[in-house]
């Protein structure tokens, strides 16, 4: 129906006639002529009606906001004078000469440049109003060059497509499955996976080589912000690669996504161990466009009497760590309370710190509740040690490591993004090294990634210390953001058994849960690894989105609902029969 | 790890060394030699390793079927006696110089060559394993090639690949949904999608003009054998194209696609009313590829006493009709017995024959047991008309017009089957003109397509004889399977809502199943329409398998479970207590 999109015309265009299709953005008459900004996907484009077009002009009268028009005219370069810098058609108009109406529109629910003023309930439930806005319709168009890039990566570099199922079997990956009723099987159910992770590891014992996917993942979880029950993973596995060609082909993959969508070279990725990120940033994520690092004091605070700090200084689980701020001796009282409230959603019960107004004047110069509790020399070697500055503002932490990481991580990012020093642009990182297991604090381990992840120790070594134990598993972290992360998998029946054993998942459990794996493991299984990364992160990233909910076209509420479809919804007590399930009805006390 | 894909090694490697990564898929030895026939996803090559490599040598002589090798060694020709034509990499071995054993493999379950020898079940148990076959193989690899062509097309024309929910609300497709109890929402369910054709009617209304999706789609139904619980769509919308340019565009990605996988020009696809398809070959989806034609005989047999021919002769809703098999006189009274019951299935009571044994006889060169009933020039009015000829046997229909057309229309590729009557090659065809509703049996109409599907006239012409409408819906069918289908929709509320009426769903309904879509009407719907391929049927159309199964990396049983990872299976106490549902328990007296 179109000779063009409205938002491509350009002065190359003057003089020829066009035909367009698209939603009137705005409608205004002015000096006894109609202008109407005319919308679609690629842009806007002003039209103007003279009276002399007789019926289209009459017509170009009667439309209103979201009316769908077809409108044939000729492009003309604008006066100087009303010339739009602004607007990518903004040195042309077109010259209204036939205007159809394609369909009416009632007063849209809200003004699509006025939906800040709506709730995001109502966004929801007038979604397809909502996508019309530029920002939404630019996101999508963005996530779908997104999938494009990485599939066209992944199809030259000879990765197949291969579809898993969806109605499937509850997988070990620790989250709350959906359930789906079998009518066919009474009483059974399949779940909907939490990620393709066993059934990528089948293809590679089936001999594909490399798999990709980009696959829906579902996880009924109480939802934070960033997080949606169905969510969309780029899921890759690997046959007879090992971690660092694994990581080399999707840091190329990422690059490439880079510079092919966002014109932007990430340059060579550099690799911390986790050791190294949870000692310097707190955090096995850090963002790197932060210049700020934890600095450890246990070995300064092992002389002092300051009993919040000797404790965790003398505990071989404990950590005492400084953040110095530059610049942050402006910070008031009551943003350091805030920061204290803050600190201790993570276990922290205090937040001391001292403010460097006159390095100079040694003691006399510096600001703090906690001065009194160290001696000079302590303080003046703590200060020389954090290369401390006029202006600066120090931060400690004192507790258990894992309370203090967590605690001075996460207010590295919060104070540097309250005082402005996160640096821009994009800063990636591959986090390596990370240990295997982790303490489930009753005396047990649980892993660190998943159960097939291979060691990179012997069985014997695991055996031995499996809390000592590193394993062969990648992240790769761009601005504090999880992108994605692998692993090298076992491919050893006895490997597998060893970590099973050490997770305390007995033969039967593992047999219950995931038995066609370990079956697959004794019929020639490859070495083999692989990654997955989040989409939607990649997304919200690439295009600056605040919410995960702003790079899917139809996303659920916080309560995991869709306001628009109303889904979740009631269901007929036929098809509950066919199912063969009833709804759990609470009984007169309120008991199930 | 390798240097070379096993299979891609030919004549131009001679003298290099290289390295491969695999699996034994034969181990011989003969003449102080070890054979080993090393397999991977390009293929298969031949590996010798001789006595001289000490320790390499004695390895190889341990290896078993399906060890996972990494094999170094010297590309040399093979001898002229034992090049092996059949094999691509046949005028080359591998001298082995490096045997390394990556995993070893207990004895398979079933040869991965003999195959055949074991049930489906068997392999389906051990899928992994199945899916090591060439075959197999080579199936998922055309599968991926297939997909990655359809979105390099698609990418090209500006179509943007959007997700959207599989956690969503019942659809009127009509069959059965998948219900997800919901958690949060106590007592509501999801449904997973039978497509997703309102969300890409939604997307259409958000302006973003050329949509696709390569989507999972869910139906509860019992199994046919070229059905599954789920299966994949290629989904596509275009908003401001009519029905000629969707077809156009649509046709280009099917030829492009079938001349960039198979090398295969379709050429221009020809189109076909309903109405005749149904009236030449009894079916809306005919293999052009059988020459055999239904041909009409009411106006004859309405000058006939034979009450069976008679009845439906003259009544407006029969059809009295012929199928000429050429070469079919030798058609056995025991075969004609199979396909009279074969046609009962579709509700023929009977299967009236002729045989032609010599023309210029008259009715004494022919052989039937109806010739009695016909007077002798109708006799030879049919067969001018049927163009018969010495050595033909000609079937009848005479009965309801749909049962004629499926039990003729049927038979029709069945005998075409069993007599070698099927040509080769591919016989693409677009069937279009469908009628927008049949009778549902009970006074009512039922939409041959969709609610959504827009008609071919106005709103008065549709009220006044629904059942002569025909709507803008389009089917593209190839060698006898349909493709894929879709339709414009109807973009007016006004003609909604007059579809809606004749459907006979009053406006609580259509508020309850789909209110959203109603409303996105309102506020300025473009006109638009699409169309959806069965990716699963295109993908054995194009590898010729059997069986949907067979194009599926992890397909489920007639019985829609998944026999590998033994899906679906039980649920805990705690998780339906979460979703707020009981099992229904037969009570004492098995009523539920």
């Amino acid at each position: 129906m179109r000779s063009h999109y409205c938002g491509d015309l350009r002065s190359a265009n003057i003089d020829e006639t066009v035909t367009l299709c698209g939603w009137v953005d705005r409608r205004r008459d002015h000096g006894g002529v109609i202008f109407l900004d005319l919308r679609d996907r690629a842009g806007i484009v002003q039209v103007v009606f003279d009276p002399d077009t007789e019926e289209h002009f009459e017509r170009a009268d009667k439309v209103r906001s979201e009316y769908v028009l077809k409108v044939t005219g000729r492009v003309r370069a604008r006066s100087e004078a009303t010339v739009n810098p602004a607007m990518a058609t903004g040195e042309i108009e077109v010259l209204g000469k036939q205007l159809e109406i394609l369909n009416s529109a009632e007063t849209p629910p809200f003004q699509l440049d006025e939906y800040t003023a709506v709730g995001e309930d109502v966004r929801l439930k007038y979604r397809y109003m909502d996508l019309r806005r530029h920002e939404m319709q630019e996101r999508l168009i963005m996530r779908s060059r997104i999938t494009s890039a990485v599939r066209n990566f992944l199809d030259a570099e000879g990765f197949l497509d291969i579809e898993t199922p969806v109605l499937t079997r509850a997988t070990p990956e620790g989250a709350r499955d959906y359930l789906v009723p079998s009518r066919t099987h009474p009483g059974q159910f399949f779940a909907l996976p939490q990620s393709p992770q066993l059934f990528k590891q089948l293809l590679m014992v089936s001999g594909f080589d490399r798999y990709y996917q980009i696959a829906r993942c579902f996880r009924d979880e109480d939802l934070r912000a960033d997080r949606q029950p169905e969510f969309t993973q780029i899921d890759i596995e690997t046959a007879f690669l090992d971690q660092d060609a694994i990581m080399e082909i999707t840091e190329r993959m990422v690059r490439q996504l880079f510079g092919t969508v966002l014109d932007v070279d990430l340059g060579d990725i550099p690799h911390m161990t986790y050791a190294e990120a949870m000692d310097r940033f707190g955090s096995d994520r850090p963002d790197l466009r932060i210049a700020l690092e934890l600095v450890s004091l246990d070995d300064l605070m092992q002389q002092v009497d300051f009993k919040v700090f000797r404790g965790p200084a003398d505990d071989l689980a404990g950590r005492v760590a400084a953040l110095r701020v530059p610049g942050g001796a402006t910070i008031s009282r009551k943003e350091i309370d805030n920061y204290t409230s803050y600190v201790s959603v993570f276990g922290a019960r205090g937040l001391a710190w001292i403010k460097v107004n006159d390095l100079a004047a040694g003691v006399e110069g510096l600001q703090s509740p906690i001065l009194k509790f160290m001696p000079e020399a302590v303080v003046a070697e703590m200060m020389q040690r954090l290369g401390a500055a006029d202006g600066d503002i120090i931060f400690f932490g004192a507790d258990k490591v894992k309370v203090v990481n967590e605690a001075l991580g996460a207010l590295r990012v919060k104070v540097a993004e309250d005082q402005g020093l996160v640096a821009d642009g994009w800063a990636p990182l591959w986090v390596v090294d990370f240990p295997m297991f982790e303490e489930d604090g009753e005396g047990g381990w649980t892993p660190l990634h998943h159960p097939f992840t291979a060691p990179a120790c012997s069985v014997e070594a695991l055996e031995a210390s499996p809390g000592e134990a590193l394993s062969k598993a990648y992240d790769l972290v761009l601005n504090g953001t999880e992108l994605g992360g692998g692993s090298i998998r076992i491919h050893d029946q006895s490997m597998q058994q060893a970590v099973l054993r050490i997770l305390g998942i007995d033969d039967e459990e593992a047999r219950e849960k995931f038995g066609f794996l370990l079956d697959a493991l004794k019929y020639g299984a490859p070495p083999h690894g692989g990654l997955a990364f989040g989409l939607d992160r990649i997304v919200m990233l690439m295009t600056g989105a605040q919410s995960i909910r702003d790079v899917i076209a139809f996303p659920k509420t916080q309560t995991a609902a869709c306001v628009m479809t109303e889904a979740p919804s009631d269901v007929s007590a036929r098809q509950l029969r066919e199912l063969n399930i009833r709804l759990r009805e609470k009984s007169a006390d309120g008991i199930a």
